[in-house]
């Protein structure tokens, strides 16, 4: 017996969850779990269903496409560990929560490297036997720089890439080669505090809370499909480096959080948004 | 074109998805929300369905009958508010919580009475124009006072009876009458600090967070299915005063939350536990 | 016994606390809770001081003076509840939160006078037995409106006008007559969502928190002193109506929580932040 | 210039705030922060300052200890990180929690050894260069066991023992050698489930919210003086596996927020609670 998921997105119509666990049935697949979602706005329908049993896929899937209506998205995917390759600069706290979760199992992925723009987490990620790139890029112009990041990223063929704390924006066509596969961490509450400094913008304007938000990579930055925010209270006590280190805690807390949803496969991308069912 | 909400619940099987889908397809309703939950450890399965369209109830209901394993309950819920009545003693915040939210519209019920065995809250039932009893205790015996009590309550015929801090014991025979339909907001985070005087028993063991619980009443004391609970923080500076201060805020929130959740047909109650879907 | 605060703020300067207390000391008052603040990016000193005994104000007034470094601002405060004038549009739940907070004694105010550009919440008001004021903007320029509701507020001498979903902007000339005493409840986490719509705003940018922000009101437009901030989750499942519905109770709670603070003497303003001591 | 951290902790008396902070003025230390706390049901005096300036300690606790009262405790602590020792068992995620934030620096401790009574986290230890003791408790009563640990711990001469999963209860004699220097993180929401199992006792109960306590180490199992305590949302979805696991989460979260305050000398103990300033 096997446990598979089954990802079901498509224009709504009558029908639909009846004709889908309809054909899990005859295929004598139990449902575990099953979570549906009809976006009323713009009739969309997804569906997230966990099965288990023996598994035909072809036929399955066959009988799935015959049954939903045209231009339907449907996916089954095994239980397999996500492969992760993590992006990181120099700040430790949400690649030591990565490595330390994955460690101790309360985050499923494997990683399979760390890649860094400096050399300053090399240390860190040895410690756990995880091979580290170390690709400056001194001396190089955005595009040669990338060019070296896709060289070794593309060996190590991962289903996401984690930007943890990478402080270097990507270029459309990198973005491009990896769409709704990057995952980065924004060190605010998105939509507020976009750009640079964000805990300085957040000191200056008094806030009593700051928060940070997950979020699949676009072309426009900081305006991919969001996965996941938090905030922490903050007060009069804090300077803008007291914010910044406690806002630490929330972005590595709010990026694990974001990959268990999507390493687990319950996040649809829709449009600029994501459904997590 | 109506609503109904369609709650099942029954012995686990396979296919039970596909067949109560099946049978509202047939029917040509809608599934606005389709919930369920498997409880794998007793082997139960619970399904909230949000219906529209043009319902032919004894139909519907006799062919899930058919479809579904003896012993199943189904219910078919129309879309009319609950209505309930108030059970209070002399604190306002509850009451005055359930009285403006219904006011206002973010709590979805028709309170039908209050009930009071003092008349402290007298003067804020009326001001919103409904009805207060007065039904004291005094140089009464439990039975006599809860059948004077039970005179009342049955001429509203309620859906569901709010203990809005009430601070007396309820017969069990009481209690039989309204199974499952009588909700108590308890001034703990349950199970801790059970019996009389939550926050004099909390401030003396120092804890940093105190809560509340809002439950069916059942026979034993406190025990009943939880709906929901909450917390809020405390520290040092909060005199027991200042806890049965904070403790009132969470109370109320826990109490319209589970209202809320309860009178608009999530909440299934299981053994002693509640699957709220 | 009376009890009194005093709320001291100067440029900081060494030995600051020990001259206040000093002089509490000298005048045998008995020191209930202190706090202090130094902001050292701006080298500025704030306490409160919470004292019981008897008062002799202007000796001690003087004393204090005498002490303090030239430019100093100190409050003596008495115990008198504080009295406020609540401004609302046509949405009753922030109204609602504070009638009845005031009523079962968790807001510890007076509410002099409601005054509304509508007649929605008049009835609502007129349970609690406060006046209540129609002043309609129609066929009134913006300067004509305002007369006539200065014409209003200032017969009742309040200490804080609190905007409670009041839905029109104030000129810069209302705004300056009451200087730091204009509360105003934002349907939004600022900075974020500035401006108009912000549930919509919320919704179609897919956030998984919205929050609201209660602030002093400057000239600048949703840019004054932050007093309380908060966030409540939500997810897919809500559209705009929902997050204006969950909204609506982080704005009531926001804004109770605000007010709690400013009046009962716990919030400095300082530049565009507050200090709450 | 230096900083320290004066504790004052006497009988409450007036002029108290005024004496010691006329005393630090007149050694020209600068105060950064002071917080003051009266517990006015016992009479007590609680007051943490931080100075910076050039100490002359003798003089400085000699003049104090001419001013307060007799029997007031003073300490005057300097700014060196804490040495912590480490006992566990076999779970990894509060000892993982620790060393990674004491590497990243958001834990300002040295962890000076991990004791274990399993060999299970000697890897994950050794992976950050801190020694690890394998004391297994086979074959041995338990005041053979303790004398081995005792042996060990003596050498590291630490401020603080960690209980960080230690599984194993302490026996009075051990517990009186380290009085109020050792902190546990309890499994749950205390007073709630106390003993063996608490997140079965959480499933079996059917709650909607489960918690930790970190606590200091007293005789009395489960009943020291709390530091820290926080909880989690859980549901019908929750297996008593998935609250054990949800409440690592928030055991290793509460643990290192207790520490954090204890390690920088916010936490005062008095009776069976503490006063955190």
């Amino acid at each position: 017996m096997e446990k598979k998921i089954l990802l079901t997105h498509c224009k709504d119509a009558s029908g639909l969850i009846s004709k889908v666990t309809n054909i899990c049935y005859k295929h004598q697949l139990n449902i575990i779990h099953n979570n549906e979602f009809v976006d009323n706005t713009s009739g969309h329908f997804f569906m997230r269903t966990e099965l288990q049993g023996y598994f035909n896929d072809n036929i399955l899937l066959n009988e799935l496409d015959q049954a939903l209506p045209q231009g339907a998205t449907r996916k089954l995917i095994g239980p397999n560990r996500k492969r992760i390759v993590v992006m990181v600069t120099k700040e430790a706290h949400c690649l030591g929560d990565i490595l330390m979760k994955s460690y101790d199992g309360s985050l499923n992925v494997d990683i399979a490297a760390v890649i860094g723009n400096y050399d300053t987490l090399e240390c860190l990620t040895k410690k756990f036997d995880i091979p580290y790139h170390l690709i400056s890029h001194a001396g190089l112009d955005r595009e040669e720089h990338e060019k070296k990041l896709l060289n070794i990223i593309e060996q190590y063929n991962a289903d996401y890439l984690v930007l943890a704390k990478y402080m270097r924006v990507l270029t459309p066509s990198f973005v491009e080669k990896y769409h709704h596969k990057i995952i980065n961490i924004h060190h605010s509450f998105l939509p507020a505090f976009i750009g640079a400094k964000p805990y300085q913008q957040a000191y200056d304007r008094g806030v009593k809370i700051i928060g940070a938000t997950a979020h699949f990579v676009t072309n426009d930055l900081d305006e991919g499909p969001i996965i996941k925010q938090d905030v922490i209270p903050v007060d009069h006590n804090f300077s803008a480096q007291d914010m910044a280190q406690a806002g630490r805690d929330v972005e590595k807390s709010v990026l694990s959080k974001a990959l268990n949803k999507v390493t687990n496969d319950h996040v649809f991308v829709f449009g600029n948004k994501t459904v997590i069912l």
